[in-house]
């Protein structure tokens, strides 16, 4: 089917995806001096004098902005702020139809790290919590560092965790299905943006002895190779990659127990799977167009494989995490969502599959307990 | 009845006022992938490559934000961002319930110009419209006056233009009932913020004969005075207001055939009325306390009395104005709001009422022509 051609027209129908609710109508002179003049004075007195209970009295309980520059949008790249803003209305939709969060989406003409954490600054006080979305790396890592020592609400740039909670998520039920342990196992990751070094971390996290090699788009990322940037010779730095002496994909699958790839298109074939550990285990979430189609790592010996798509078993996409990541987050009072939480969400959602299957490793989006069995352990 | 008591309650109860909506459901498979990935990426690139359509795909076409810094929030003051929140909800109620549009209040963490200014320059993107709302003057009419300028969408400061409509609305009804030509007329104006400043030009531009004098809490605004603000000093440049030679309140109302009060409660004594012209018109605009009760304005000779609040005749409020100017500006794509308009829209508002008497010189807020009648001449 021709989603594109589709949500084109079905856009173009609807005039956008979002409205502003009210909680009540305002058909009467009482209701109007209740939730406007002369009554809504003695409320902002209130809140002036008790900062503390100001999401008591206002949306800071449930509203979230969901904050993008549009500098890394999909496969799209840096198509700007404005035409970044039919996703980030479907990021809304997502929270308010999984998780009932009112979210906002905030598109920002912000070209820095330095213009960007001064925006979200601004306009920090109108929200309970922060999604940043799809802001190119290197910046993003700086933008969120920055938001979430200086905000003090909750600050979370899907792009990283929410890819990073849904691969470790679906490796946790993957691994379980070809008996194999996470710290034994040789790891390639395709792509070291958002997503692919935070994956990396939390791997490593996770798994102390995983060996991790990763592949950006001029090969393994080594030392020698110079003109890394800062995320990039951060992940040498740390150790959290193997630090690997050149060559390309090829290279790194080569042997692999697992390959995960937020990278680009069919850069795998079936020769790299074949030539992967004994029952590799492939998350392929380039999206829409994976790494590599199913039925070809599947004819390449992959014993397992996920994608980002709904139409294919598996979908590891991070809208299995987000909603109830900031449901917990705005319900349990969370500022800081932490690498424990983290860990937290992929066992809780891995742990929603009672039997995980080569063809169910990850909860469906639809799952009506996701949301709150994530949310339970966000607190 | 206590209507600030009630309000608490009723806001703690609810829990805030606003919430997100969605055009659709997201129940299947299908619509996840229309509205989000993999088809949204059709419509973001349609849009990068037709910024000029960005309105036809997204919310754009029809959602304002309602921006404060929270420094001039009703009798209250500087009370900061999140203080004010609860007003701005309320606001944005008014926006949905009476125009249907969708509102978004943004309370800014700025306290310049520089400031304010960058954070809505950076939000532009993700709204239709601004509508600017209690931030204090000076600083208001800078912050205005950038934004108009660098913004390509409408930007409306409400505490002065919204009220100079209104005010204009009231006089042009109330002058009929009492025979007067507002060219004719002298007119003593209390209180030179935001409200004040704008209504004393719209007034003048109307009817260029009009003579003004402006009183603030130190007394009539006048060259010899010192220590005047940009404003302030302007209004005197421009011959705006009539340089008067010092004096206060009292000596401002002598003789005035129109008293305008956006300033302090209950600060204008019935004694004050008696020494106006003959059928004095009185528009007593501070809320929730006027700056004289209609009974008093009444003994004291007033022909006619106009307050901001609901529970006596004549209610001046923007929320009679604002809603229909952003319908308007929205749906016919006006970029600036001008004088004009602002003169149009008076117009239009007192064009409602057929017959014009003392006791209804200007529409409700639930007049069902108004907000429709209002956007027609916003084009």
């Amino acid at each position: 089917m021709d989603y594109g051609k589709i949500s084109i027209q079905r856009h173009k129908a609807l005039g956008g995806k979002l409205g502003i609710s009210l909680k009540d109508e305002l058909d009467t002179t009482e209701k109007l001096s209740i939730y406007y003049t002369p009554g809504i004075g003695a409320v902002s007195k209130y809140v002036a004098e008790h900062p503390d209970e100001a999401r008591d009295y206002t949306w800071l309980n449930n509203s979230v902005a969901v904050v993008s520059d549009g500098s890394a949008v999909l496969g799209l790249g840096n198509i700007g702020p404005q035409a970044s803003l039919p996703v980030m209305e479907g990021k809304a939709m997502i929270f308010k139809y999984f998780a009932g969060i009112d979210a906002v989406p905030i598109v920002l003409d912000a070209h820095s790290a330095d213009e960007i954490v001064a925006a979200v600054k601004a306009i920090g006080p109108s929200f309970g919590g922060i999604n940043l979305e799809d802001i190119a790396a290197p910046i993003c890592f700086e933008v969120e560092r920055r938001l979430k020592r200086e905000l003090p609400i909750p600050v979370f740039h899907d792009d990283q965790h929410g890819s990073a909670i849904v691969a470790l998520a679906g490796l946790i039920n993957a691994l379980k299905v070809v008996g194999k342990n996470l710290n034994d196992c040789r790891v390639a990751v395709s792509g070291a943006g958002a997503g692919g070094v935070a994956i990396m971390k939390l791997l490593r996290l996770y798994a102390p002895a995983v060996k991790i090699l990763a592949v950006d788009s001029k090969g393994i990322i080594w030392p020698g190779r110079g003109n890394l940037n800062s995320a990039k010779q951060a992940l040498i730095d740390e150790g959290i990659i193997l630090a690997g002496n050149g060559g390309g994909l090829a290279k790194a699958l080569k042997g692999a127990d697992i390959f995960i790839g937020v990278s680009q298109p069919t850069i795998v074939s079936q020769a790299m799977v074949e030539s992967m550990n004994t029952r590799p285990v492939i998350l392929a979430m380039a999206n829409p167009v994976p790494e590599i189609m199913p039925d070809i790592a599947k004819a390449g010996g992959a014993a397992i494989v996920a994608t980002g798509r709904s139409d294919f078993p598996n979908q590891v996409n991070n809208a299995v995490a987000f909603p109830g990541i900031f449901r917990g987050a705005l319900d349990n009072g969370v500022r800081d969502i932490t690498d424990k939480h983290k860990i937290a969400a992929a066992e809780a959602i891995a742990g929603l599959i009672d039997r995980p299957s080569a063809d169910k490793i990850i909860p469906s989006v639809f799952d009506k307990k996701l949301v709150e069995t994530i949310a339970k352990v966000i607190s």
